[in-house]
């Protein structure tokens, strides 16, 4: 009934652009997971990035909007474990220093290294650990995007990596999720790697607009983070390809992540996606379809396959600011019509549980005042969600 | 550290005012369990009452905003189990049919009885089983308010009922939680009652006051119900009293049945209060104390008394919108300093840890920006929530 992704085909398994290579290790952050990771370009690329909009930024996010500024990137370096945020002065000194030594490790500027750390806020960088883990680790190189998609893993169940081509040239995305995430601007760390050939100018209205209905229309938990970065590179390597081509497959790459990082919210054991059509603009059809993905009682229902579906209509109805008429809502889950007219319609429970099993579950809403539409990706809740979080800073 | 109600003093056990009474039966809309109060004045009270924002109004709440335009009430009727909502045009008739036959029972006009329902959303009333089940209830009515709470509880743990006294008045609260809990205007079912007197129009402005920072501070879960209902009924029996005496009392009864709703919160082990201070304005400080109450990542923070205290931080500047600066920030808990000028301090993992155990966690946050200050009341996130919101319908 929906169709959420363009008519790309992703590669399998997934592969790096011409000239990006990386490598992972660990250097006694965490006990013996990888825990750092480097991605490196073999020549300089044009660069864009978006960061999150908290208040309360890392610091790799505030030396990461002044190296953008460049445009120019070699590598980005990235540790899991500790964020980097609310450690002051000398939290960015620790950034400055962890992209001084993957500079000198690929001989190049630290201007041209993008710092990014994920893991617990508050807490200062073990940055001697990160220098010294760091040495000898151009040489270990290669070229599966995903052995750089294990070092920044959280709480993540699965390293994260996908690839696809645009003519000549791949575009490949590495990202990692799992909690604290309603991203806005970007989400926790997505990276984007492209043998294309675009300027920096370029790179950054087209991450713009991928960014838009992808990434930004992700929650897990309605906690935006303080670490949210999505970069992409573009290296050159394959030239000059269709502008047009490459956002189309851009999006459904990014899009594709963004599914792939709500399934693997914390403590997931649904992907739901929740569509919104027939609202009076674009704001609201998005603020409608955050609504009731976010809803505690419909991720609940979902993950209890319980047919509770007034709580569709709850959710819609509690975003007092939008224009909605209740007589003109319909709802449906997995193609099964459940409201009509605002009202619920008498259905076979047994029907609805069954659709509500799904791994995919689908919640369309047609709210029947416009012809705006959105469609917003994220999780059920469930006690896996409780327990990771009720003890993640201590575990 | 943190004195959040005035000076008033709760009769134990709480009685009503003079005139008033209730009674509570088993009709056959739950197995077992009492599901139909009554709450009566033996004169006839003035009345003021706020409802829910949500665009699909339940149908008892459609009939109430013509009755109470009335602002005369002699009776409650309120029955749990079904809510009826998204019932369409039979929906509110069957509304109509429960109010007549309160009216019938008590000898007074349907015009006069204010009528709840609340329960699973979208099911029809069963309201033959009203009908019959209500008639010689009059004869059950008693003095004891905690007998009309039992009747509207959903999954409420207890009953819920305080009392005090305002000169030679006294004010009674009836309410039910507990989830699908973030009102806005009032919460899920809270009666009023008091002997003193006053008119329709004062009632409904003293109602507002009182609501806007205790009801409408509170949240469970951010769902806010359709049925949402706050009313009060002054039956004069007690004469006139000071007003602002009696708004007082009004605003410290208030706050202090939030505080019971929250820590009665579906799951709930913690009652949780959000104060921020030296906010930029009223409606940013409530903004934040929201926030941060409302955030998954705090609310399991608190659950696991894990000292993840950076979550606090991420949890207000996640309000983009709001003026924040995060070198003035500085963060409470239970009294124990953890964050200043935006970054954690260095603190004993075990002081906080205990803080984060006491059933009652108070989180203060000091913008350092204005002079505005709200809290914020709610509860902690456990897996007792999403087990008892997998299965609400079908159990």
């Amino acid at each position: 009934m929906l169709i959420f992704t363009a008519m790309t085909t992703f590669h399998a398994p997934a592969r790096f652009p011409r000239g990006f290579t990386c490598a992972s290790r660990n250097v006694g952050l965490k006990p013996q997971a990888k825990d750092l990771t480097l991605f490196a370009s073999e020549v300089e690329a044009s660069a864009a990035a978006v960061f999150t909009r908290n208040h309360f930024p890392g610091a790799p996010i505030i030396l990461g909007r002044e190296t953008i500024k460049g445009g120019r990137l070699r590598a980005i370096v990235a540790n899991s474990k500790v964020s980097n945020v609310a450690t002051g002065a000398r939290g960015v000194e620790n950034a400055r220093r962890m992209a001084a030594a993957a500079a000198a490790e690929l001989g190049t500027l630290p201007s041209r290294v993008l710092v990014s750390s994920t893991g617990v806020i508050g807490v200062q960088l073990p940055v001697e650990k990160i220098e010294a883990g760091i040495v000898g680790m151009a040489q270990d190189l290669q070229r599966d995007p995903l052995v750089g998609a294990e070092g920044i893993m959280t709480t993540d169940t699965h390293p994260k990596a996908l690839s696809a081509s645009v003519g000549d040239a791949t575009i490949t995305w590495v990202a990692k999720g799992s909690g604290m995430i309603e991203p806005n601007m970007a989400t926790m760390l997505s990276y984007i790697f492209t043998d294309a050939a675009f300027d920096a100018a370029t790179l950054d209205r087209l991450l713009r607009t991928a960014v838009a209905t992808s990434f930004n229309m992700l929650s897990v938990d309605t906690d935006t983070s303080t670490s949210d970065t999505c970069v992409i590179l573009a290296n050159g390597l394959a030239g000059t390809v269709s502008e047009s081509a490459f956002l189309e497959t851009l999006i459904a790459g990014c899009v594709r992540m963004t599914e792939i990082l709500g399934r693997d919210g914390e403590g997931a054991e649904h992907l739901l996606r929740v569509k919104v059509r027939g609202a009076a603009d674009d704001h609201e059809a998005r603020r409608i379809a955050k609504s009731v993905l976010n809803s505690p009682l419909v991720k609940t229902m979902v993950h209890g396959a319980d047919p509770n579906v007034g709580r569709l209509l709850m959710a819609v109805g509690k975003c007092f600011e939008c224009r909605i008429d209740p007589a003109a809502t319909d709802a449906w889950i997995n193609g099964y019509q459940v409201v009509r007219g605002g009202e619920r319609l008498t259905f076979d429970d047994a029907v609805v549980r069954t659709a509500l099993k799904a791994e995919v579950v689908d919640l369309e809403i047609a709210l029947g005042v416009g012809a705006a539409e959105a469609t917003a990706y994220g999780c059920d809740l469930t006690k896996g969600y409780v327990d990771e979080n009720a003890s993640y800073y201590s575990s």
